[in-house]
């Protein structure tokens, strides 16, 4: 596995070729792929272009966003897929081989078994189309109970749900988005993260958690930075991690406002500290 | 419908000619059947003259508790399953043609879909072995967020997954137990109701919930008599029952543990208004 | 129900405007649309001119092809989806509310279940975006052994299996498309289709089979005109058919080349007779 | 792998003590074990010391049947379930650990869906009942066009499918039963034996097919000796078996009558080389 770099992730924003020189001066091995800024370059050649200067900084492209809502009335799903190719072939031209999206756990009308042709369906169909282009998608599950329980149906919010919901789409390129602040508050275990195999795995994000709730009253919205708190036990989640024979990004993805307040070089430096100490 | 006691379900016990004559007193139409008195009468035709004693009162018989435990242990099923066709003997002999059981809406091990396999399972194979005894399966499911979300997978909690599940045990004696209370607290409506069949339904529960608690903080286990407080819109639960033209048993199940410290007429007269109120 | 011709379904072609004009002077009560020199008619208005001569000549507008291929790759399948929105258009103008496919009843590397899948995912996708335009869709299920039995994994091939197949799609606008063809050669009775609605018919074909040949042996491209052979109990069909309420077209849709080599009107008469006799 | 008799297989008998006797005189490295025998012993005591004594003919015990039928109507089925425990424990004191079944291939009653239900429901809770035991369950699925073609709803005959169903059941301790004969009439390849683990295997059959009939003719109950046609491509099954380093039990199953007539020395002694010529 190795440290990528996320701005977005961080609420931080930047033009691409910022990124990619942010992302090298402390130290990151990945960033995440501009798919609107690659897309604006015009044409193939000048995607690949700006590919190779971003592997000549020796680094790699991480996962670009699923342009497609998964739960999106029929018509407008219909459209997005319709607009895939594209963005695609973008992908493409860059090297990025790898999207992703999460999955919404819960649903006011839909069962969880009718919820569950709905995403086996949609994720079929999307999994088809990125196949043809040899882009994998990685679903991230999403595991705070405050989440999940607010709405008449709880949907998928464990790692062996999606894990199930992936096989039976059948598709050979979907894997899972991991998260320590899902695993932790899903209440899982080392052993279910080292199960898995590196071809099982598209992505991986490292989070602490606040100290002053209970598991139970965990906010999605609300963490903090790998490390911090300690509430997270990081080096358990990493030795599953690092068990399954992981081989992709690692980045941060905490929903603190604060970060966006402080100069970006402070962040990226504690970010990048805490990355490596966690998976070195 | 008809207005049927059920002193266990009141939190009061009486022997079986007690209750019968209970029942009579107090102007219900129905008793449920108490398995154990029936049983140990020892031979079919004393269990039958048992039964006709009852009709003589005027009165029919309601439903009996299922004896086995949907969710026990592989073993403990399979031997609780091998005596049932003792107990449908004495049914059988009484007359009595439906028994009932709850589902438990959360697992902390399986998820939703393993414990769907789990259910059908094990309900598929009950529903055959009572259809050869000419018995229906009620099955009741419980609504409340404070009982569904306490563990990691919640299950079935509303009447639309009811529906699924039996749906998919292709069973055709198997129906759903509506209550009140779970209808209330699973945010239904008079349609969800009025779109059953009365082959669908095997038993009905009126049942009103305490005031001082939000929709979500209802609990299982403290409920109010139908009518008292007017939190559980009755009359829509009740239209919507009978426009799915039932015509089995309704009873009050209310866990206030008070009842039994006062005398016993007082209490069956309470509720018998309650219930004709409700249902006439 | 009401007679409709198919010319496509007779092996015979014509422009619209004609197959109009035969529909008439032979009788039938509808005649199928013809989505090609509908869009060719350029916009909404001239659409809704060309339906309302069709209306005032007494004719209904049958059953529109549905656009799309179910089991095609996923880059086709979503190619053709986002086409759907221009044909529903043109449909929509003429005031067409349905469209028909058929399922395929076999395959050679998709297990049932596997395949399942594709056809739920796929299924539920295109009603979705028919839904939005107000048209439903039928399924045809095709019955013979000699087609079912020739790939390693025989599919959905009798009216139980797409009616599960629409049912796990939880759509509302999907029905069923009946053929006496298929009903034979998938041995179903009288009550199998009696015991659909209205709402569950989307068209209905009616042929007979040749007699030289034994159930397991009939094939799928070689049938006869209704009422010719007597192999197929089209009485006993039909029965089924008015039992379930139903209020579409029937049409006939012979596979039989020889059709075409007789005088247009001789067929038209002759197939509008045995319509009419069989359903009247 | 080891080369194991079975008498019944070969359509032979006789008591278990000869049996032992051939199996170790004509070079088996197992033998399959005879419940009626080992249950006559009487006490726990007694079966361990006939086990021990097979285990000092340097014999291992093969698979034992399983006394219950998957599709038996659910009385029956309930009954027989009942009765497992006493089999098992038996089996138990014996030291046997694995027990076998076969699944039919078709139903003319049950569309796939409900066979599914049907089978899933029965085998997880039979395994349920063996993992009680430590004992495995091995599901032999069959192959040939000329058994499942045969009645309305084909069913599970293939490796990809009953994989499929061990996966629904959820069940530990289920795996398959090969047999070259099913494999090559469900035209698999090397590759899908290969991809399994040894974990996933609990016995398996080496069997030729007669020369005189095309693939989708022939018949389950007619098959040949191992090798003695050439039709089935052995050497490609075995590879498939030891590249997925199965440990357990290979016998033969010919349907050959005609062995009954030839001295069962001769027999044994024939199947035994081919046996060892096929796997060593």
């Amino acid at each position: 596995m190795y440290a990528n770099l996320s701005l977005g992730a961080l609420g931080l924003s930047a033009d691409f070729p910022t990124a990619v020189e942010l992302a090298a001066r402390h130290g990151f091995a990945g960033v995440d792929p501009d798919v609107g800024y690659l897309a604006g370059l015009g044409d193939r050649a000048a995607i690949a272009e700006a590919a190779a200067a971003v592997a000549e900084r020796g680094l790699r492209l991480g996962v670009a966003g699923l342009p497609v809502d998964l739960t999106a009335p029929a018509g407008e799903f219909t459209a997005q897929l319709a607009g895939l190719p594209d963005t695609l072939a973008v992908l493409s031209a860059a090297g990025v081989t790898s999207v992703g999206t999460w999955v919404r756990p819960m649903h006011d009308d839909l069962t969880y078994r009718r919820n569950w042709v709905l995403h086996v369906s949609r994720i079929s169909l999307v999994a088809g189309v990125l196949a043809d282009a040899g882009v994998r998608l990685g679903l991230e599950y999403v595991g705070p109970k405050t989440f999940w329980s607010t709405e008449r149906f709880p949907f998928v919010h464990s790692l062996a749900e999606v894990r199930e919901l992936i096989a039976d789409t059948g598709a050979g390129n979907v894997g899972v988005i991991l998260d320590s602040f899902h695993w932790f508050t899903a209440a899982e275990t080392t052993a279910d993260v080292a199960a898995l195999a590196d071809a099982d795995i598209v992505s991986v994000d490292l989070n602490d958690a606040p100290e002053d709730r209970a598991l139970d009253q965990q906010l999605d919205l609300d963490r903090r930075l790998p490390g911090t708190t300690g509430v997270i036990d990081l080096a358990g989640f990493v030795a599953g991690v690092r068990a399954a024979g992981y081989t992709g990004p690692v980045k941060v993805e905490p929903f603190m406002a604060s970060l966006a307040e402080q100069p970006v070089d402070d962040v990226l430096a504690d970010v990048s500290r805490r990355l490596h100490a966690a998976i070195d």
